[in-house]
């Protein structure tokens, strides 16, 4: 394709005239700023606009796809796939200017609100009211709703609730071009014509700027509890999961921490258990205040092979056993300043060969893996730490974290179970060449002259 | 588009040879069963062919598309939308010769099966081993799995479990012209590319031959309990259900029974509620065994305002609840020997305005609504029932049941919410003509020639 290679005075005077100075910004500094997101990758844009209302979106997206200029829709930048890094030099979208939350409806369990909203601050509204949204991603506190739907969001409660896709019923976006398009409803099922709402879910921001999201609620739990279980081995913790998912016990969350991530764990801080505990899996369930007691002694007797255990029930006893879990991602960085991360998934049965296959890889090329995740939807964050200053550790490093992709499709897995392709992953290795093909010509159906997020994605 | 308007010798000899004696069949009596499904509408076709595995259907939609045939693919021709009804003479692709249950893992939580596999087959075997796969359609008993993933099959259990879409994690499509497409895989997670996996279910046989499936399972809860609680009206009974929700209960299955079909229980068999119950509500909820009593004990304080109810824990028990609700569809025959049904969603608290417009619209065309369903879901079974040989009666009922799809969109619902387009639902006066333009177009990029159930779906 050949896009506008910079902006002249016509195009800074439409986009002045149409975003005034608060929605609109040349400043080298501040583009600086939306030129990289959590990746650490960098591009060039020529400027960042911060639309206030649909109408706004509408109008830029005209005008950008008749003037070719590419366009990079954002939230707020958390993409751990270079997902809103600038692949060609064009404008950056921020939506965080539309972070309106139009309703919650306690009758209906439905929400509305535009992408630009905070996760953490739209599920405190919605828990306010005795209600919740599960997706809950490890970053939902920095992370915006139109970011969430756009990479599909995973998180911690997803073995029991599902991923973002399962929870939005509605969206609206905006196609190149500026046509508006209205998919779903607030209805909890719909089934007339093609499922485009879930499409767009996971879609990266390569069809169209949504503009407005319909996200369906449910009852929250009144009560919750958890246990973190030591073990010998990941041999051992693993095994433990196998025997509370055959006790019937569906979790609404089961973390596992490896071995190296014990080590970690250890050397950085306090830590309760015993020398030979080696590998945890972390648990939680939720239910009614009634029943939690009963529940958790029944998920801890699946458990008595364990070398040690520490249990927390309600939200505060909770946090000291989930402190662990969250440290890790912190404290992995004593392995060396810089990551390459991988949150690949793996059938569920699969996370252990997986894991020895990858460590394996990583000894190889004298590097150590820090894996940990969600053992109940065997999506495995293997992570490669190194130091980008010395040129044969970083060769080495990109060169485990490339074969870690290779080997996890070995084991029938997903190079991404949850940041999606962004502009850092080769999916083609993954898909076969009519698939991607055909995802190429329904993405040229939304997008005719691809202005949006080119080269990112798939 | 032109088709092929009858078959010639040598399509025949083509169709011989592909799939034999057994598997190809030209008898009058045989092609009048395919040319209807359970909506009774009917159509005309050449031949019905039974595909042994994926080459044969490969080979004969290669086939197809190049001879411009048209094809309609059927499971186990349950649609009551008329969606395996040939509404263009051509062939129909029986897939119950495609009926392998390929896998079960209880370390993967995975199946994989042939799409002509019975629903209630496939659930049974399932189960056998602790495992569940939840979506769970009022008529699973009849239908096929490649049915259910074609429609997104919703069930009893859609409010606690969702549909069939959050249980279908890849998928094997055979598109026109003999391309074999893979879709997702045995991963509970997966973000790499556009999800063509979900696009696929509900599409209605418009994309492709669904030729094999990987599906999500869930440990079996160990225990369930029911209870049937009676109101004085249809307001008293949703009212209930209200504060079941709000107290963070998630029943398994919450159905509404309507004041008409109250009328037709009491008058078509025995019934235990005393006369002023009027409407009633149906509630399961399911978990472990040591705690259901309590959780059924919770569940019934919600209710304390009923002025009659039944309960029940475990299966046997709670099937004498059940069998009220079941016996509806059947008893509803005491209006009228033929029906024209209706299976419209409402956002949740939407539907009683919702029912309440329905009776009126009817009561004005002179008929009664026979109204009950998902109240969870907002889904409502609206059917009217009328003497097909009295073409007043047919006229007026016809009347009716359009009215009630226009009124269902007033309410910002959808005209199906389990059934689909199929070849009876006019899509267009829902979808916004943009909307449906697009999905005709992404619907050209997988069949160019449309030779798959043309005019069927949207």
């Amino acid at each position: 394709m050949t896009y506008a290679d910079s902006l002249t005075g016509v195009h800074r005077a439409f986009l002045e005239d149409l975003f005034g100075k608060d929605g609109l910004s040349f400043d080298p500094a501040v583009l600086r700023v939306y030129s990289s997101d959590a990746s650490n990758e960098k591009g060039d844009i020529f400027a960042v606009v911060r639309p206030k209302d649909t109408g706004q979106v509408r109008e830029f997206m005209r005008w950008a796809d008749a003037e070719r200029v590419v366009v990079h829709p954002r939230g707020r930048g958390t993409s751990l796939a270079g997902g809103c890094v600038p692949t060609v030099p064009g404008i950056v979208v921020s939506m965080l200017g539309m972070d309106k939350l139009i309703d919650i409806s306690s009758t209906d369990f439905v929400a509305e609100a535009e992408p630009g909203l905070c996760t953490a601050i739209f599920q405190a509204e919605v828990e306010k009211r005795g209600l919740m949204f599960p997706p809950d991603p490890a970053s939902g506190k920095a992370t915006s709703l139109g970011g969430n739907v756009c990479t599909c969001a995973g998180g911690l409660r997803a073995v029991k609730y599902g991923v973002t896709r399962d929870y939005v019923l509605g969206c609206e976006i905006v196609l190149p071009g500026g046509q508006l398009m209205k998919f779903g409803g607030r209805t909890q099922k719909d089934v007339v014509g093609l499922d485009l709402t879930r499409f767009v879910v996971g879609s990266e921001g390569t069809l169209g700027i949504v503009t407005k999201l319909i996200l369906k609620l449910i009852p929250k739990p009144e009560a919750s509890a958890s246990v973190l279980v030591g073990y010998r081995s990941l041999e051992d913790a693993l095994s433990s999961m196998v025997k509370v998912f055959a006790a019937g016990i569906l979790p609404a969350a089961a973390e596992f921490i490896g071995e190296t991530c014990m080590e970690i764990l250890t050397r950085t801080g306090e830590c309760p258990w015993p020398d030979e505990v080696k590998a945890m899996m972390l648990f939680q369930i939720d239910g009614s205040r009634e029943t939690i007691g009963l529940e958790n002694a029944r998920l801890s007797r699946q458990l008595d092979d364990a070398l040690w255990r520490m249990e927390g029930v309600g939200k505060e006893e909770e946090d000291r056993l989930w402190a662990f879990r969250r440290r890790i991602s912190a404290a992995s960085y004593v392995l060396g300043p810089d990551r390459m991360g991988g949150d690949m998934a793996v059938p569920r049965g699969k996370i252990l060969p997986a894991v020895r296959r990858f460590e394996e890889i990583a000894a190889g090329n004298g590097k150590r893996l820090v894996a940990f995740g969600h053992a109940g939807d065997g999506n495995i964050h293997a992570n490669l730490h190194y130091d980008a200053s010395d040129p044969d550790d970083a060769a080495r490093t990109a060169k485990t974290h490339h074969a870690l992709d290779k080997a996890v499709l070995e084991f029938g897995g997903s190079i991404s179970g949850e940041h999606g392709g962004g502009s850092l992953k080769d999916v083609g290795q993954q898909l076969g060449d009519g698939e991607h093909e055909l995802m190429l010509r329904i993405r040229r159906l939304f997008d005719p002259n691809l202005i949006l997020n080119p080269k990112k994605g798939y």
